[in-house]
């Protein structure tokens, strides 16, 4: 590949139209559909791709980041470590948060004036390159964020891109909603038509600025990174402090690609920060700043909603994932299947279950009536069976993100009756890793409210007793109604609780997923498919990806003129 | 008609399905479409048409209106007095904000639970019989507004009903943009497909409230009452104190629809009120309350962007409409264009222009070249041509809404150097109506900045000399920026001008209008053709009509459940 050879901005969008439509067909059928394979395989990413991909990610560590032409004097050492070990010190460009508004007001211009195709062909030929450099990306997102490297390269490789491609072509379908041109002809009692040709041109709000979490720098930020991209918006990327490297490659494959078309490559600005300088704050009050994109804490997404009043504000936060567990034919699918999504990542998703609410007189199975306390006993057991293995665990658990997490963990244990404890597995490849096994508690839907009510992010979930499925269903409605929640699920042999969770769900605001024993988890959402997240409820404002996610982030303006002016 | 005739909720959509299809295509062609016929003819209305309408006016002056079913205790008199003299004496339902918003709360399940077709259908019955009380609607209008009757007509009936159709069809098309239900089969590495059935509800977002204005109270509501009822939410209609009439013959006739086809008419519910009550700012930050469209005043539309939280808030406030004047091939059809624009409804439009800006070495025309003050001059003349004859200056000019907007006119008069005085003007029907001409007064761009940077709503416009056409430009960039406009103008026959008008217009966020010298004038804007307002700027938070409009008062929800689950 020649860099910054430069390249005829349509070129992109004619070689990459096929893929756009593909796409956007996909986001009307939801069926499965993917361009991005998400095997790890050489068969699919060629003989040496993952050496390449580890050998650049491994060049990288130690160094100053490259970012040719980008704005800022000197450099930060945000201080990422390997929650696997090892120090990451890379050092990235220093520039503060006006600086990095400033570049990307100032490159908005030429990318305003460029259409949405050939922006939706910048775009896609700039996740075909983060396709194409997934092994470093899955190597960055691994020493950062904990997950187990199959994970990393899956999430935060062709799934993150997927996700990417899908924002692309809802925005890249909504501007071209209305035509470009029209002539408006409006018949007179007396004389010849009125008649004016009118105008109609997108035009994106303003600076975007992405503000990503830690653990999944890539998958989380795509989203709204590409939409506003494609909606003619320049964006400043603010990492997370301790998972900047995952975005840096990220923005530098998109400066190489916004430069070789001929735009200045401050289209896309890394905005890196330690821990200390909290910069997020300032680059979302900056009266440039007219669109927010923010996954995180469910605290400053609520200051930033509150506060940030000159943009529009996308966030995804946090809330209470919720399991009615009311009756199963497959008992042991339910189990093996609920234990991988606690398991997986050690819960440290914002889609795993939390409160797995169960009915005091028990739940009917398969195996027979299971109550409470037996149904925590056999969770417990199907967790030990999917993680007494050191090495599988580890492929599973990942490692513990960070210490907040730990501490967590450590709180929880002493707020019920522990269930399931969590307890350390060696891992085999990094000594140094921090795994730990879920915690499973039992608590009381009456007495433990103040309990489950909050959200404990981690491998931490309750199962809760409650006086029937019918009182389950109703807390599934008021706590998510009230706290929020990114995912459902329900358990039930009868079709009446099942379509009265479906009820619940939608009163609630949360997607529903029934009766998942097999290889689909809830804690999966497939891009073209699924929806993730949803603004009904408090846990987000947004939908990952559906047309609002895109409309509020530009304008249709329209000029209109006498035909005859035209003529003159 | 047959009043709460049960109707099967499905009819009314299999009824209105052309003219939602026709008016769906017409959104994306934006030529000229309306299926409202604007002329207030018997030849297109029926014989008796207007004088059904006015009789069924004068019959609800000065007694309560009857809504049958509809909650609350008592009566509210909101003291409507005409602009043209007498007072309505009509006596509403008195409920209290709390009230109404559980009103429309409780209806709300069943609402939601029809879908989008059916909710579609209904709204476009409601606007057809809408259509049918035009003249009734125009009789309220007129003597709610000061609106002259034609215009009353015009924009209380057929334009708002257009927009408000055009509201329907977007709401209607978005909640189509994913499938019902779809199959998702995912091939394995080993064994058979993975395969999820799926089921997307657009489920609307809770109780939408509707904060009306004084001056146009269908036309600028329509859009946000039918945007919230297609998409699934009930919607609580507060109109402006002083213009109740039309909006509760409006939520009559939505009632009845609604209850004859099955729907509590609580779906639709009018909490009119004095001007003391001041319960907009309740209803607004009510919890439940979780959309808002409002039309009125930069300050409590800021108010409501700041503080309602809860909901997604669509607004139209206020701003400096601007006219650059850079030359002409046409100055007579510039200047009765002009004239006409500033005078229609005494300037009290959202869309008048306000600030005229002339290049101090003059603008070229076809009959030399006009100085600003030459100019001033000429306009004043084409006002006085226009506005000579009493009957015919009465009839553009309506009558002055209230005492507010008498006062600025005598404040304004005495900001600078009058080149036209606003005059009263004897209303041949109406002698205890106030009708005055437009007030034109020269500025300077320089010293005169606070005066033209604010809005100074009703028959108030400013001749601005500036150093030059680019100075223009530039002020109608950074003015709009800064302050809003919801309608920007042009007059030049130099091609570069235009096109760095347009760019301008782009950068304020504002739409442009150029070299308008015939039957199209700046304050006028055709649904399904020209976008009303921008999000682009401050003067609003909305545009009517576009996607952005509608995606944000309903989110699609999913549930999925495995093939196999169903078989069982």
């Amino acid at each position: 590949m020649v860099l910054n050879a430069q390249t005829a901005p349509e070129s992109f969008y004619e070689r990459h139209r096929p893929l756009l439509e593909q796409a956007l067909a996909a986001t009307s059928e939801r069926g499965f559909w993917t361009p991005f394979r998400e095997s790890p395989s050489t068969s699919v990413y060629g003989e040496h791709a993952p050496e390449e991909g580890e050998r650049a990610f491994r060049e990288q560590l130690g160094k100053p980041f490259e970012l040719p032409g980008h704005p800022g004097e000197g450099t930060v050492l945000p201080g990422e470590t390997s929650p696997y070990g090892p120090a990451l010190g890379v050092a990235y460009p220093r520039l503060t948060p006006a600086a990095a508004v400033a570049a990307a007001k100032a490159a908005a211009p030429g990318w305003r004036a460029a259409d949405a195709d050939v922006r939706a062909g910048v775009a896609a030929e700039i996740l075909v390159r983060l396709n194409a450099a997934s092994f470093e990306i899955a190597h960055a997102v691994q020493h950062t964020t904990g997950q187990a490297f199959v994970m990393a390269f899956q999430a935060g490789g062709p799934h993150a891109q997927d996700r990417g491609l899908e924002a692309v072509v809802y925005a890249w379908a909504e501007q071209k909603r209305h035509p470009h041109t029209a002539r408006w002809s409006k018949p007179q009692r007396k004389g010849g038509d009125l008649e004016l040709d009118k105008r109609f041109t997108p035009v994106g709000r303003g600076v975007s600025l992405l503000v990503a979490c830690n653990t999944f720098p890539t998958w989380n930020s795509y989203p709204g990174l590409f939409a506003s991209l494609v909606t003619g918006n320049p964006v400043v990327v603010k990492p997370h402090p301790a998972a900047v490297l995952p975005l840096a490659v990220t923005v530098r494959i998109a400066r190489e690609v916004l430069a070789e078309a001929g735009f200045d490559p401050n289209v896309v600005v890394l905005a890196a920060e330690t821990a200390a300088d909290r910069g997020a704050a300032e680059l979302a009050v900056n009266p440039d700043v007219r669109i927010i994109d923010f996954t995180g804490s469910t605290a400053f997404g609520d200051w930033l909603e509150a506060t940030a009043g000159q943009a529009v504000v996308y966030t995804e936060k946090a809330g209470l994932n919720t399991v009615v567990l009311d009756s199963t034919d497959d008992y042991r699918g339910l189990l093996g299947n609920l234990a991988f999504s606690l398991s997986l990542y050690s819960g440290q998703m914002c889609t795993t279950p939390q409160n797995l609410l169960v009915p005091g007189s028990g739940m009917v199975t398969d195996q027979g009536v299971k109550t409470p306390a037996e149904f925590a006993e056999d969770l417990g057991a199907a967790l030990d069976r999917l993680l007494g293995d050191p090495a599988r665990a580890a492929g599973t658990l990942g490692a513990i993100v960070n210490d907040a997490v730990l501490q967590r963990l450590e709180d929880a244990a002493k707020l019920g009756e522990v269930a399931h404890a969590s307890t350390a597995v060696e891992h085999p490849e990094y000594p140094d890793a921090v795994v730990r096994t879920p915690l499973l508690l039992r608590l009381d839907a009456g007495k433990d409210s103040e309990v489950y009510t909050r959200e404990w992010f981690g491998p931490i979930s309750f199962v809760v007793t409650t006086d029937s499925t019918a009182q389950g269903l109703e807390l599934l409605r008021t706590t998510v109604r009230e706290h929020g929640a990114l995912t459902a699920a329900v358990h039930s042999t009868d079709e009446a609780v099942l379509a009265a969770a479906e009820e619940a769900a939608l009163d609630a605001g949360v997607h529903l997923s029934e009766n998942l024993t097999g290889g689909v988890f809830v804690n999966q959402s497939a891009a073209f498919s699924d929806f993730h997240g949803s603004a009904a409820n408090p846990a987000a404002s947004a939908t990952l990806s559906d047309p609002a996610f895109v409309t509020g982030r530009f304008a249709t303006l329209q000029s209109r003129r006498p035909v005859r002016a035209q003529q003159g």
